[in-house]
């Protein structure tokens, strides 16, 4: 009984003996069990990478439809082996993990730092791009506090501005953003970031973005907080240290993850969003009838396995 | 140069050397440092709840204004010594980390399970309270996608809904709710959970919230995460041991944490909306203009000393 009382704090999806009731909406696992092949997209190898830490891998998919500069930038320090040796330098509780050069920070030494090499120091901020309707384009209908509209486009959050002709990620859960300076165009992708908490909107539009982490999230969330300002370490020893970072494309076929991500423009994307406004079953039998744009992903399947 | 890249991806709050410059809004430990001893409220030592785990102690204040049966029958329990030995039991990426009594989930041995004691098994669901005009209320004018009216009360995110005279508290970052069974009245806080991720939206209204953490969120945050289903953890050695749970109100004043948090309803809470809202400084040069529900939180300190 308690197991099931424990058991009843999960969402919809996960109650598959209730689901079973004939008037409960099907769980998301359901509906990705019967997802058609057609519906999963397999990210180009060119746009993920693969960072390799102690406890795991990372795997993060670059979002150069957004991003374009940002990830060829990006493609090209980890060719260089840039990332290499570096280190996760900071975790701020309900806000993000980020990772860098650390003798590029206070107290770093400048002449240890990894160089750039034919990376680019300063890149165009991309932190929009033009609203483009042949772009694949999944709006939530619920709105949002901070954006005019939002939706999905090719697997990631976005947020509109219509009448600017305007769209951005947007920095939810999960989602990677490149640090920068004060200049707008003084982020080049060799120090990111991964929200692990509260969608911090503020970001939205400020900081471009990278991409998302597909797999291996608890890597970066589940670390121990940073007790310095902002969840810096304060020292080296509790910095967790990058083993290398590659891109699938330079790994044979045979090392890479057999990685997919449900297409959001898809008929079970779109049974996802309606479950979640409309879905109900015995522990949630109202329901909740809205839907913001952080509160969804487009899933991803290891293997044909889903990772929920 | 690098550290300065690092440090900007944190919010206003935080940069302290830009936030000098005339033309900058004031941080958020600005304004702290600026608050009066008024603004700060101390909670009611029988309404703070100390965790010890091995990491370190986690601090809950209960919210009896909106769950007072619940906050009756948590008191009974801690005072029992019901939570002593228990043990995290779950922890799910960006969503729940949850505590109970192992030996009532599946696989459990059911002999062995902490009795209840004086405290009820069942309590009503006490998920809404009628919106009392006489209460204090500090709305945020930017809307919610979930509810019709969003704001805070008493130091808690609540959400309204003035058509059915009802308002709830909201279940964001560190918030703590109450596991239940598929009955509305199964709920009676011996089963707890505090959210770790994204605000899961889906259960405002639909669990009844117990509280908020206030201190050591991170013991419960940067714990790993359950490799189960629902990231409950499949063996004991796995999870984290509850120590002890003792009520402030028990333990003699000089081992209590001196520990406040700002009125919700005070000119400096009021600051710290209009800033979020209206701030800018040389590394966002432009308002947001908007603030979601959970995306700022009454401001707690220890000894004086905000925990930023």
């Amino acid at each position: 009984m308690r197991r099931l009382a424990a058991l009843s704090v999960a969402l919809a999806c996960c109650l598959p003996a209730l689901a079973a009731q004939a008037r409960d909406t099907p769980t998301t696992k359901e509906l990705l069990a019967a997802s058609k092949p057609s519906e999963w997209r397999t990210p180009d190898p060119r746009d993920l990478v693969y960072m390799q830490l102690p406890q795991g891998r990372v795997v993060i998919e670059l979002a150069p439809d957004f991003s374009p500069l940002h990830a060829a930038n990006i493609r090209t320090l980890v060719r260089q082996g840039y990332f290499d040796g570096l280190a996760i330098v900071r975790v701020q509780d309900n806000f993000v993990t980020q990772w860098d050069d650390p003798n590029g920070d206070d107290g770093g030494d400048k002449a240890k730092m990894h160089p750039l090499g034919k990376a680019k120091a300063t890149l165009p901020p991309e932190f929009t791009r033009p609203i483009d309707p042949k772009q694949p384009w999944t709006p939530l209908p619920d709105g949002d506090v901070y954006a005019p509209q939002v939706g999905f486009s090719g697997g990631f959050p976005v947020a509109r501005d219509p009448a600017h002709g305007k769209e951005w990620l947007v920095q939810c859960y999960g989602m990677v953003g490149v640090g920068r300076d004060v200049p707008p165009d003084s982020g080049n992708g060799s120090a990111l970031y991964a929200i692990i908490g509260q969608a911090p909107r503020r970001l939205d539009h400020n900081l471009a973005v990278a991409g998302r982490v597909l797999q291996g999230m608890p890597y970066l969330s589940a670390l121990p907080r940073g007790t310095g300002p902002m969840g810096f370490y304060d020292k080296a020893s509790e910095r967790t240290p990058i083993l290398s970072v590659k891109l699938a494309a330079d790994l044979p076929p045979a090392q890479r993850e057999k990685i997919q991500v449900l297409r959001t423009d898809s008929p079970t994307f779109h049974a996802m969003i309606d479950n979640a406004r409309h879905g109900h079953n015995a522990f949630y039998p109202v329901p909740v009838g809205k839907l913001g744009i952080c509160d969804i992903h487009a899933p991803v399947r290891v293997d044909g396995k889903p990772l929920l």
